[in-house]
């Protein structure tokens, strides 16, 4: 199954968090699975946050800001077209405000599980729910309001 | 001068953002000056966002986490001591809530600065205003509701 990210315009494709043409990157890859979007992602030993054994917060927002903007741009297009577009032609969206909701340090050395859900969708202007577990435990939640680059087609 | 990270315990300097003990990370320093703390970061070309010319939505998301904590640590020392305290005292903040609002695209290329003011300290708990800026200009802002890792001492 292809990423949402590997569909993305080629001209918008050089996140660092998740853009296949950005190869120092963190290469978040994120999947519809049913009604949400789920990635997996197990960071590097040096991604750690003031304690050695916790997950640095920035981390845990810059996957959230990648998951939610994935989200955005595929339920988006599964709700207008019913579908998934051919490759380089889904929506892109771009981050207007995030909210992380830091519920427990995240523990470094396991696989973290993004969830993103589209709540809202208003014109160019997506409501994502957001929540990150460990060992199937919420450490981070959050909420994302994105914004299309392009008008609907 | 110091850097408000230079002043963090030991045991809390691991951070890939801003902890001396990381030498992976981004090595953001934060200082007082008069009634905010600022920080100075020029991002590495390949922190770029959806853009290959704008920054990683993560990375200022980051940035400002980070300088949020050292902002809220800071004046969180300076409003009970009335100076900063002997180096590895420093009361160390976690995040509790984080929210970034993206103003305009974070151009790449330059150095970014940014602005930390203490609003409020009840007990462990800080609630931080911040903003990124790029030549002069907002282009980022946030809030941070910042914990305390001990209490008042």
């Amino acid at each position: 199954m292809k990423a949402i990210q590997q569909s993305y315009p080629a001209q918008f494709a050089h996140c660092y968090g998740c853009g296949v043409d950005n190869p120092h990157g963190l290469g978040l890859r994120s999947y519809v699975e049913g009604d949400e979007a789920v990635a997996r992602h197990r960071p590097a030993d040096w991604y750690s946050g003031g304690f050695p054994d916790a997950a640095y917060g920035g981390l845990v927002a810059s996957l959230l800001d990648c998951h939610g903007a994935a989200t955005a741009s595929a339920f988006t297009a599964l709700s207008r077209h019913g579908s998934m577009p051919e490759d380089g032609t889904l929506p892109r969206f771009v981050t207007g405000t995030l909210t992380v909701r830091y519920e427990r340090p995240t523990p470094l050395g396991l696989e973290l599980v993004l969830h993103g859900r589209l709540e809202a969708l208003e014109g160019r202007k997506a409501v994502v729910r957001l929540a990150l577990e460990a060992d199937g435990v919420v450490c981070a939640s959050g909420s994302m309001i994105a914004i299309e680059l392009v008008g609907p087609s």
